[in-house]
């Protein structure tokens, strides 16, 4: 099993921590310190060794900072972790409601003129310092050792499990051809990849250091003659070492700083993910620093012919795991004494039971009722609620499979649906419907197709405060940029970018609904009367019934309809075949048109 | 007649004047020197004064720039104007296709290392200069003196009509409440209004220099205190001295500089408007300036209670004048003889029977076939066609009233539509639907919402390659910021914004739809089961019927066909009173259910 419904954080000492935190601060000289959720490659889940904001504080949300002065510790969350960080962190700590009140309006109301704010700059981006130069003029910032290391006596090491090869045929491109490529795209002589999915991406391989995330937790320098210099913990590199060939080089972790101040010409750091520390360095050397976009993030994104196939395979296997789940909720559900975690352990072992699950792709978010109102709910065994009837169940997952990462939602009524269930349960699916169909031309991003996915649900007066999708990796991370749907996007979406087409609607302590599909973005077919434009269309990956109990077909047009009836058809053709006796009679039934 | 249908330009005396010019230049020692179509204002219409662009070259589009050098003269203009500039232009001109070459490019290619290229600083912006200066970091960029105004022996005087007052029972807010609100919105002491339209806005005054536009030309210092200083052509003010009253201060414009280089404090720019002339003076005295948006420009676009009553009273009325119009070219077209030119001729006289027309908003675009393919197409005596049948007509006009600038695109068919007048004018009526439904919360732009207009066109693998929509002035500018519908835009939509909502489609040397009403933002009314969430729809202001005969039901849902049913309904009910006898028969079976 790889999801736990423990929570594992010792809140209680955070006020001893504190003390010691505060100790050391005044041994150095610094007025405040800052305690961020990220290690130095600024993923989105860290390991037990980076938890130090859980360490210090308690609170174990996905994100989140701490500012910490002689006076006053503030814990700055967003709109979804003020309870939770007010529930959890001890009252030495003050939950700041983030980004209303930002890390420089705190600390300028706090600290009187010219104070020293110090921080790890291993673990904040080029851009997050650049924000706080620029917003604190009369702040001395002051890069310094990590000083939670110094008083987290029992810290976890630093996770050291080796490297594995990513194969070619799951990769579809030799290392050698995506170096060659990225060599001729470099904009300055040499770039540093910060981002461990680039590495894994650039090089073909994987890790095993982080839940979830099978990323590779490195650096590199990718130079414009194709070589790269790899860093990593010693030995985590020596199974990979005949596959990467002469012209990748294997660095110990501790060489990385002195190997960046020898270096010649110009070099290319992504601001938005670069530790701050990189910058310094290269300041410090006189080389010049060219601001670019880490140079692997838009050719990752585009997947090849192999990684779309092994992306539809890892969705057929999935679908199959979720119909079986699907038939056994409607099966089990309604005799009652069902709760969250029985159903997440439910689903996790039926993808177990492909033979092929590596992890699941992130915490399996499923919720009950007023739990599934929560966007990012994460059952716990305080939390754990029972399956009730006439309750939506929102149940939100994922593998990671070698051939690809899946990630899926479905809503389903447990006994019967009420009216407002209904009514915006169909209009989610209108908004599913809309993309899924779209076409458009070249330079369309996310940020335009949006509005799309929302239409139906605005019409009625309603809304939801998340994207409607994401990028999605290839074995890698389930969320992935540079691409999304959402109205900040600004990335043209381009032939071979996997996004996820996931509206909902969340009404407060009431009920939650996500219908979540994937899709690639692929040529447009030709049909007949169409300009000489060249359009793209998103071909749908993921096919798994629909609630037919709550689509309320008044509220289709005839489009909408023979979409669904198209959809549940290609659904029962495709996965007939792997599932069998009350299972299948179930899929039949899901997939009979409406 | 406002419209006339002459080309008044003498492209065979190019050579001349531009070996006059490289006299010029050469006496001053400067290897290229830029000529914009632009006056100091930038404002999208120039007076006879600055037409330089045109007296040069010959070429009289609307948009374009000439980049002279000792052995070529480049004419840049972009794809709507490559045949036209070709042209007109005399050899000694080549035309560029920009932006696929910009000026920079040109520059660079043309001319060897450390050229001295001039411009004159009061017609470039401060963005068009420092984009030059980053792209030319070898090139001595060089302000100086209107080279063409030194050859120009015949050029026009500035026009100098006098400014008169925009009355509050149309302005309906009292400029010294707007000059207070500015001065609370400042983000420096004063702030530089270069734009005509956002001092018209603030005084409550109009101007008559620039046909077509409404716009008093002047510059203006607005300063943190609420008062104003206006500069203008010696006499302009006097008609509103007594409007004006002891808190704006007239003076000449002769005094401009010399009060700009006397401010203290910080002064803010708007680098987009500015022109880089004020930019050098402020550097020049030592004075602190903040780049900041117009602080104009965002309160202009939010039309109060007063404005928008104007707005409906102005469609109203120009919808009586194109009812008639419509009714008239059914009636006369089918029997032969008519012309482009007829037909806007026809429609500039019912306007003018409304006895409160003070000018036509643009040059009334009028196609037939594949005249009407081309967006921006105005009508000539060289270019003037007979309205054949079988052909779609379309017409895109409007007028200035004193109580609200109008602007309407029809299209309609001459005798018998052919199946993909039909099919496309029904897409694109599809889009203009979607838009006028919309319902949608705050901070969504007119980005997000573009793609709603294009889907329908996208669907069958067509789209237009223009903006949806562009905010429109009250009695001032048919095109103003800072709201848009396009893909670009990132303006959030607020209440009080008017736009227009105009998709189109064209083919080439065929046919041309466009189908234009204008939409007011406003509160989106209270219904039955929304969340608690503040919500905005599109008031439409435009009542005119669409070609019944051009639209297929069949590819239209019961949502749509409900829509057009309702909105024909409703133009009947509001126009029914205001035509009689052959006119109102039209109208009646226009507005007929569908």
């Amino acid at each position: 099993m790889f999801q736990s419904f423990s929570v594992s954080s010792f809140p209680e000492q955070g006020p001893t921590r504190l003390n010691a935190l505060r100790d050391i601060m005044k041994q150095r000289a610094v007025d405040a310190f800052i305690v961020p959720l990220a290690d130095v490659h600024q993923g989105e889940y860290v390991s037990p060794h980076d938890a130090r904001l859980a360490w210090l504080t308690g609170f174990t949300g996905s994100a989140g900072f701490c500012v910490v002065t002689n006076d006053h510790a503030a814990l700055f969350v967003d709109g979804r972790y003020t309870v939770q960080a007010r529930a959890q962190a001890a009252d030495v700590f003050t939950t700041v409601g983030w980004p209303a009140t930002t890390c420089a309006m705190w600390i300028k109301d706090m600290l009187a003129a010219g104070p020293r704010v110090a921080y790890d700059p291993w673990l904040h981006t080029m851009d997050d310092i650049s924000t706080l130069t620029r917003d604190l003029p009369d702040v001395d910032l002051h890069p310094t050792d990590n000083l939670i290391d110094l008083i987290w006596h029992d810290q976890p090491a630093a996770a050291n499990k080796p490297f594995f090869v990513h194969p070619l045929d799951h990769a579809g491109v030799s290392h050698d051809h995506k170096r060659m490529g990225i060599a001729d795209a470099l904009k300055g002589d040499a770039a540093v990849l910060a981002q461990p999915d680039s590495i894994a991406w650039l090089l073909n391989i994987r890790g095993a250091d982080i839940e979830r995330n099978p990323v590779p937790q490195s650096f590199a320098i990718a130079h414009n003659t194709g070589k790269v210099d790899l860093f990593a913990l010693s030995g985590k590199c020596d199974p990979i070492r005949d596959h990467l060939g002469p012209d990748v080089v294997c660095h110990d972790i501790d060489a990385f700083t002195s190997q960046i101040a020898k270096l010649t010409g110009s070099i290319q750091l992504d601001p938005k993910t670069t530790p701050v520390a990189i910058q310094q360095i290269c300041a410090e050397n006189g080389i010049e620093i060219i601001d670019a976009q880490d140079p692997c993030s838009l050719p990752k994104s585009k997947k090849n012919a192999v990684e779309i196939n092994g992306a539809k395979a890892a969705a057929h296997r999935d679908g199959v795991a979720m119909v079986r789940f699907l038939a056994w909720v409607d099966d089990t559900a309604p005799k009652g004494g069902l709760t969250e975690i029985d159903v997440v352990k439910k689903l996790e072992s039926l993808r177990q039971d492909t033979g092929m699950l590596r992890d699941i792709s992130f915490e399996t978010i499923c919720g009950v009722g007023a739990h599934a109102a929560l966007p990012h709910y994460r059952v716990s065994e305080a939390s754990n609620a029972p399956v009730v009837p006439n309750d939506l169940l929102l149940v939100d997952s994922g593998g990671q499979y070698q051939d690809g990462t899946t990630d899926i939602t479905r809503t389903m009524i447990v006994g019967t649906p009420k009216p407002d269930h209904i009514k915006c349960y169909t209009l989610v699916l209108k908004g599913v419907i809309a993309l899924s169909c779209a076409r458009f031309p070249s330079r369309v991003t996310g940020g335009h197709l949006d509005s799309l996915a929302r239409y139906p649900l605005w019409s009625e007066g309603l809304d939801f405060d998340h994207g409607t999708g994401h990028g999605i990796g290839s074995y890698l991370c389930v969320h992935e940029g540079p691409q999304s749907i959402s109205g900040r996007s600004t990335v043209p979406l381009e032939e071979g970018m996997i996004l996820s087409n996931e509206p909902g609607y969340y009404r407060e302590g009431d009920f939650g609904i996500r219908i979540e599909n994937l899709m690639v973005v692929a040529p447009a077919p030709d049909i007949a009367g169409a300009d000489d434009r060249k359009m793209m269309v998103f071909d749908t990956l993921t096919y798994v019934p629909f609630d037919r109990r709550l689509i309320d077909t008044t509220r289709l047009n005839r489009a909408e309809l023979d979409w669904i009836n198209a959809y549940h058809h290609d659904t029962l053709q495709r996965l007939k075949g792997d599932v069998e006796g009350r299972t299948l009679d179930w899929l039949k039934a899901a997939c009979a048109p409406i």
